[in-house]
Parts: C-alpha cells; structure tokens; sequence
C-alpha cells in the first residue's frame, strides 16, 4: 500500500483530487513563473513535477541542522542512505531555511516564531502544489517547555491555543484579523502515539499545546530582559494554563496547524519538552541530556514513516 | 573622543550610569547564573566583561551569512582585519544565531519575524547588561519591500508601525495584551541620513516602517498559498499605508523598536527596499543586483561607525 493512502482500489478513490494540495488564491494560475524567494526556487528555473512529485511526508524543525541529522537518521532507517551519505541542502542558494530530501520524506528548517514558519509553508505549500504531490502527511519535530510534566516527555499536539488558551489562530489580513482554526487531525495524533507505545522508549502524551510569540514575556518566563511580573503570578498563569489542558509551550504550532488546515494537508505537532516549566525557566540540564531530548521527536515520527512504508 | 559618546570631560558625566543598559526585571539579580540558551553562552562558562565589554556597536540582520560578510566588511573599513581575517562564530554551539566581533563591533543574526528578533534582543541586552557595556548603539540592517519608492531605495525608519499604521508594539504578557512604544531615536535617524548624503551612492529617505507577522497575507501579497482578496484592494491597502507615512514594510521593526527604547538603548533601522510593492510582489531581480542592494545597507552603517571612530 501506498504510504499516506488508504487501503482502497483505484476505482474507490474519488478522493484523488481530494488528496492534493488546496491553493486558495485565484492569482497564482495567471503567474507565468513562481518565485518562491525564501527557498531560491522557482517554477521557471526548476522543474518541480520531477524533484518533489514523490514527496509523501514533510518533516519541518526550527533548526538546520536537526533537520539535515533528521534527513541522514531517516535515510538509515529506511534503508535509502548510510552514515557516510552525503544529502545536498536543495535550498543552498539561501541561508533563510534549508531543506533535504530522501525518498518520499523532505525534511525543512523554519526557524524560529510564527512568521518564520508562515513563510516557510507559504513556500511548501505552493512547492507541493507546483509539484502536483498527494496524500501529503506534515509533521512538525520540534522542542518546546512542558507544563508539569516531566523533562524528556514527548507531546503530541490535538489543539493548538493561543497565550489565553483559546484554540485560534489570528492571521492580520490588509489590517483586518481573520481567524483560523488550530485543531490538528485527531486520527494522526492517535497513530503518532500508538508508534510511541511500539517504541517504549519516553514518556508520550497527547496534550493541548499552548503557542506563543515569544520565549520569555510571553512564556511567562522570569529570565528575559524585562519581567513585570511576581513568580507567583507566573505560577498562577501557567497553572491556568495546565488546567486549560495545556500539556506545553512553544512558538509555532498555531500558524502551523491553521495553514496545512487549510491546504488539505493532514499535519501532526510532536515536541519533545527540555524543562518543566512549573520548576524552572532556565534550559540548564547538560548538552548531552538535551541532544538525546532532542531525537525523541525523530524517533518517533521516524518510526511512523516506517509504518506507513510497512518497514516497522 | 570615544565612540558613541558626547564630547564632555568626565566630571561632567553624570550620565555615566544612564549610559548602562537598563534592565526591568528584579529576578535577574537572585540569579546565580544566567544561561543565555539561544546563544549557548552563560555567565557561568563565559566571561561576560572580558568578551564584550568594550563593545560600543551591535548591528543585526536576519540572515547569518550577511553578518558574517558585514564583520569582514566592517574589519577591513576599520583597519582591523583583511580579506583573509577569520573571525570565529561566538555562538558556534548553536545554530539559533550567529555572532561575530570586530574590535567595538558586534554582529548578530536575528533570523526572520518578531518572535525570532525578540528571543535574539533578550538575550543580547542580557549579555550587554552582564558585559557592563555602556554607550551602546543597536542597527539593525535588513531588507524590505518599498511603497512607491523606487527599489534599491534605502530607508532610515523614524517610527515602525503595525498593519494599522499605528505607531506602537503589542506585547502579550500572562495573556494580557501591553502596549509599548515603537519611536525611533530622532538624532541618530538624521546622523545616518547625512552619513548616506555623504557617501552619495543610493537614494535614501527618512520614513515610517510598517512591520507585520507574515510576509504574505500580512503584507498584502498576492502570490501566497492563499489569498482572498482583489489587486485592487491589495492597492488600496498599500496606497493608504503610503499615505500614512509608511516608505517600507519588514518583519522586525517594531519590537526591535519598542525593546531597545526599553532597555535604554540608541537604536536605528536602516532597510533597502528589494522591490516596489506598488508594481508587484515577487522578488525577481537579477541575483547579482539583489546581493548589491542588500550591501547598502552595509555601507551606510559602516560609514556611520568610521565617522564615530573619526576614520571617515
């Protein structure tokens, strides 16, 4: 079976133009070419059908270099690469984001914050879309601070809510807000955390997932250059919080969720937490504990590529 | 006469400790030790006053290669280095950021939107603050997109604004929206106008910056993944920004703005603008050109530092 589809015959699949990218915008089919500037790619100057037509599943993390390890880790697993594989960064071009393919699996960089990472999808989607992809899974591998639970857990998001716990994102269109939806696809999630049982290897929960626009204010955190705040206050909000269903914190799952949403794309959050935000706000543990955090959210998704290609 | 300072004698400097970084956040003192995460640097491991001490200039942009190019630049403009002159990536233990120094000149990459710059800006007052720099002056140096100013343009922000052209920065904290005030210091706005009358290059203006939290929808694109709205209402919204004031739109103005004033921090934004968004939104200059419009910036500011260190 095809990775990312169901288990039905040619003739029982309506849904093929379903299962494409959605492009809501009726001015790109009278553009000649399509620049996608923050990855230097284009339409006129790369043929897209034949780089990217294969891609099933998309993996994103804000850091370049987590995602090109993530791209030599999947290659092993999948049996498409060894150590000493090379995997050239597609968007060399650049040093905005950066991207690798192996396979059907393209792993992207967004940075840090919403903005970067609406820029980034702004440009995936449009890249899946000008490469006539299908059945397309998204999948955000990303670190985050947790909300009384223990450091190393991993969360899989099942919402995404803003700094008062409501599950929206606010996009500002010509001066207007316009709000969007962050529920992430209940199914996925439920598979994500099945491979996490399979591997029994790190505390995993499915949990609501609280997005910010920035670490430290923002975050409640004691730390920043600026702090109005009491600890208790602090205290108080991200018990709120907890309460509200909020398992952690970080700074692009809404934008993230509201965006594939609406592209037709399934999409999954899995984010490992480095603290426990209700002890602390410094990141102290040691380098190597936090570089063993970091593969869990790997794992994991790495695991469930396999599933899906019947390797696991 | 040092850099960054009025030309008085020392007892008639009382201004000597509204010179330091102000910091607004009473826990940093019951501190032990502060871990700059983003940066991998902490005052712990590092010592703070010994490395940066004497640092009178921090210039950040948002791309990590165009900082490391503005360091070579800014060496061989100072006479501290030449084209072979390797200067070491301070934050190599990370990919978040980087960060290069040359004699009194910091520079730092800030990555793309607010959220990143903020996160950056944290933790760089920080390090400023622990460092007990003083006299320090931030520019910021990037690119942007023009209205209705021919591109190449260079623009010295007087004040940014939001999407509703409305001087002032929202800051979520505990959930709970603050205002802050994005004003741009007046003097030095006018000091890097005359430094670009100088060197006689580009044409450059003085004009309000719209700063916005996504580059497509929120600048009123019409090449993204999605877009609901008509050419003409596109126009009408950039036209009415125009006629607000608004010269250009970026990503970072506005909290770079509203935190540097904070913390008692000069500050400046010098943009070049890489298109006209009234003519159109993609960016398709040749590469060649775009890398020279992106040195402008560069140079303006270098001329600026050179001209405070009496060697222009």
């Amino acid at each position: 079976m095809a990775p990312g589809q169901t288990n039905k015959t040619a003739d029982e699949q309506p849904s093929r133009k379903d299962s494409l990218i959605h492009i809501s915008n009726p001015h790109l089919e009278h553009m000649q070419e399509d620049i996608l500037y923050h990855f230097n790619l284009g339409t006129g100057t790369h043929d897209f059908p034949s780089m990217f037509g294969d891609v099933k599943f998309v993996c994103v993390g804000g850091s370049p270099s987590r995602m090109e390890m993530f791209t030599k880790y999947i290659a092993r697993e999948l049996g498409l690469g060894d150590a000493t594989s090379d995997f050239p960064n597609i968007c060399a071009g650049t040093d905005r984001y950066c991207m690798y393919k192996v396979g059907p699996v393209l792993s992207v960089s967004h940075g840090m914050g919403i903005p970067s990472i609406a820029i980034m999808l702004h440009e995936l989607i449009k890249l899946l879309y000008h490469a006539k992809c299908s059945d397309v899974i998204v999948l955000r591998i990303g670190t985050s601070g947790g909300i009384g639970i223990e450091p190393g857990s991993v969360v899989i998001t099942s919402q995404s809510v803003d700094a008062s716990f409501r599950p929206q994102f606010e996009q500002t269109i010509l001066g207007k807000t316009v709000v969007r939806s962050t529920d992430m696809d209940e199914e996925l999630a439920k598979e994500l955390l099945q491979c996490a049982k399979e591997l029994n290897e790190f505390n995993t929960e499915i949990g609501k997932t609280m997005c910010t626009l920035d670490f430290y204010e923002g975050q409640a955190r004691l730390d920043g250059a600026f702090c109005s705040y009491t600890e208790e206050e602090k205290l108080n909000y991200l018990k709120a919080a907890c309460k509200a269903g909020v398992k952690n914190i970080e700074m692009e799952s809404s934008v993230f969720a509201a965006m594939c949403k609406l592209s037709g794309l399934k999409a999954g959050v899995v984010c490992v937490t480095l603290l426990n935000r209700l002890q602390g706000d410094q990141i102290s543990s040691p380098h190597e504990l936090l570089v063993e955090y970091q593969q869990r959210p790997q794992k994991l998704v790495g695991h469930f590529i396999k599933k899906r290609f019947g390797k696991a």
